[in-house]
């Protein structure tokens, strides 16, 4: 077996055999394959497709390229959660307490930040103390011990896949489905999960730009669950506009506590919701989605799912005060309002767009290495469906410097389209299982 | 601009702009675009393709990529010929000398030998003292006074073409016509011809291994050619048996040889001679084509074409004894008839092979650096159409060892194919223009 013979086969539009996949992935793995020649077949495929059956090696080699994390101790139905991207998404944070509080083992990985998407990891280290780089012993002890655990990844998981991924980076070949669709598995399958419910955003501020995408991947994820024996259900949801009012690290971090609470805007409410009962049927412990939601809410309504959170908390190091008392949250010096100038109903808030100023603002990271701050940011006060009338306050920068708050100001302003009629808003677009 | 979007407009099979093209070129010869980029853009041109525009363009930049020779002071008209490679080929030792004692301008540089083809400036190394590396001032001064030169390339010309080339080979992207054709046509441009003859060779020894693809990649020349202000002719020619009856260094010089005292081979002398005749339309010296045919007949008959290599050796230094005796080149040391074991008519000579079982007798290089055994090679006995015997000679081996003799004795045997039908050989196809 030879690279130049399965450069050329899938030039042509031909199907690679599983032992042609793990060829690849284990000896480009392994640096024996040069990247250029991983290029010409990564442009090969993003031109010519693959099949479900080549996707799901695909994804199965790159899960199988590094560590396999190990939670069969935490029985045979481990569900996970994960979100394809987006801006204000602090959804784990709250649906990890909130499923564990229904007596459901929630082991999950997150990831950091990069670009204008944020990552669960950063916003949950806003917890001073909250320790979340712990070793995959201690990770499992933790599940055992208080039915959750939320830590960082610190094994090798799909390495391969970080390989191709940056790759495609560089060479235009980041919007393909079968290379999306078999690197968000091979990472859930590479972390331990046997069921997975999905996340699939769509809009601006997400990697699909539109429905039938959106649904292209969803099925693709779906097939390659199938095959690979990984019970999977997506959900696509909108995101056109950034997930609830918060867009930053501390800013987000208190909003899930609120959320705990009982205080749900309601985009948010949506999809913690509908993705909390997908996970309670998923893990076997009820078929009826209706009747989960139920449950969902009267552990939000009785404190259950928000006392689950302050065991998290307290087990990985955190100081829960900050918890009790939101206030206790680092502030950003600059607080700045920004005023509409115009009247009528918000159309259209680019989520894209919001999640980029709040990067410029300090909030994200541009290059893996860079440094963030964790208290700047964006809550919008006003989002799509909202009537304004100009003076109105639609939205407020958290900065750390003048010249970034007025910056952020006028691009804020800029990003709200204000019209005459009224934006109809769904969240929840479609469920695919 | 920037080389991720430009690869993004490829891969998504639009049309490159003459800008683009220029700072793909530019930056990649200069190493500041990477070669997974290079390589991810060379499978999109593989699989979407170019228009004849966008591959004019590319031939364009990659001749500007280096030195480019000024022939001007030989006239207007300055013809070159080329041939897109093949087995046997000893045309240009013949026609240069021909072409030159009709009063054309002859200054030729030609290329060395690398897997199962020969180079010409290796070959005309054969003859003791013959120096093909002189200066660019020296080669033009050498046409000047005796109206011919052949040279190998010493200058830095199209080294884009130089890196593409490598890079295609690592990645299964050889077989382009747009890639083929600017390659060919960017070195010619670079050499300073700006009248072109092309021999498209067509067959089993040759890239182009069918008629079509051969007319494809002859019309893409040609509207190269056209778009770029050099005017350009191409013959199809078959090059499914080996052209002339040597193979190997000193063999095909001394049939080069042979062929100016007017031993001329039939499907060589078909070959020179239509070439030849479109080189002399092309310089503006005829427009008759079968005139052209006579007067080169003429000048091997009458000694001139013999009389112009004799001087053209002298003038670079070669020894002319070994022309006026080839009794005088080095023979090697085992020469092995190959017996036939069936009787019939030859149907097929794969020139590949023949090309392949050369180069492992030593006559070819398998790497750039490899040293080659001038005195090496194989004679073709008996060609396609002709009929043989049990026990006539069909080939004989020249060699340095006695294994390899042997193992060239079998693989020679196994590629004539004799059969009961007598077959039609056609060595020019087409003439396209």
């Amino acid at each position: 077996m030879n690279i130049i013979d399965i450069i050329s086969k899938k030039r042509d539009g031909k199907e690679l055999s599983e032992e042609e996949i793990n060829y690849f992935i284990t000896e480009y793995t392994n640096n024996r394959i040069e990247d250029y020649q991983a290029a010409a077949l990564i442009m090969a495929i993003y031109i010519k497709g693959m099949n479900y059956r080549e996707t799901k090696d695909l994804t199965m080699a790159m899960a199988n390229s590094g560590d396999i994390l190990d939670l069969s101790k935490l029985g045979s139905n481990v569900v996970d959660k994960h979100s394809t991207g987006g801006v204000g998404d602090k959804v784990t944070l709250i649906l990890a307490p909130l499923i564990a509080s229904l007596g459901i083992p929630v082991a999950k990985m997150s990831g950091r930040g990069l670009g204008f998407t944020g990552g669960t990891a950063d916003k949950i280290e806003s917890i001073p103390g909250y320790n979340t780089e712990v070793s995959e012993k201690q990770f499992i002890e933790n599940v055992e011990k208080i039915g959750i655990s939320l830590i960082t990844q610190t094994l090798n998981l799909a390495p391969a896949d970080k390989k191709i991924y940056a790759l495609r980076d560089t060479i235009a070949c980041t919007e393909s489905i079968p290379l999306i669709a078999s690197s968000i598995m091979s990472k859930k399958i590479a972390s331990g999960a046997n069921k997975i419910v999905l996340d699939v955003t769509c809009g601006y501020g997400a990697f699909m730009k539109n429905r039938k995408q959106a649904e292209e991947l969803s099925k693709t994820m779906i097939e390659i669950g199938k095959l690979a024996g990984r019970e999977t259900v997506c959900i696509v949801t909108d995101m056109n506009e950034p997930l609830g009012y918060a867009v930053g690290n501390n800013l987000e971090v208190i909003e899930a506590i609120e959320f705990l609470k009982g205080d749900m805007p309601s985009d948010l409410k949506e999809v913690v919701i509908e993705l909390g009962a997908y996970m309670i049927k998923l893990a076997g412990k009820g078929d009826n989605i209706e009747e989960n939601k139920q449950k969902l809410l009267e552990n939000i309504k009785n404190g259950k799912a928000y006392d689950r959170f302050i065991e998290l908390v307290k087990n990985q190091g955190g100081d829960i005060s900050y918890i009790e008392d939101t206030e206790k949250f680092e502030k950003a010096p600059i607080i700045k309002e920004v005023i509409s100038n115009k009247e009528g109903n918000i159309q259209e808030i680019n989520a894209k767009t919001i999640g980029e100023i709040s990067c410029a603002l300090g909030a994200g990271r541009q290059t893996k290495t860079d440094k963030i701050d964790l208290s700047v940011g964006i809550i919008l006060n006003k989002k799509v469906g909202d009537y304004v009338k100009i003076g109105d306050i639609v939205a407020t920068v958290y900065a750390n410097d003048q010249e970034k708050a007025n910056k952020a100001e006028e691009e804020i302003l800029n990003t709200y389209k204000i019209g005459k009629e009224k934006e109809d808003k769904q969240t929840i677009l479609e469920i695919i299982e």
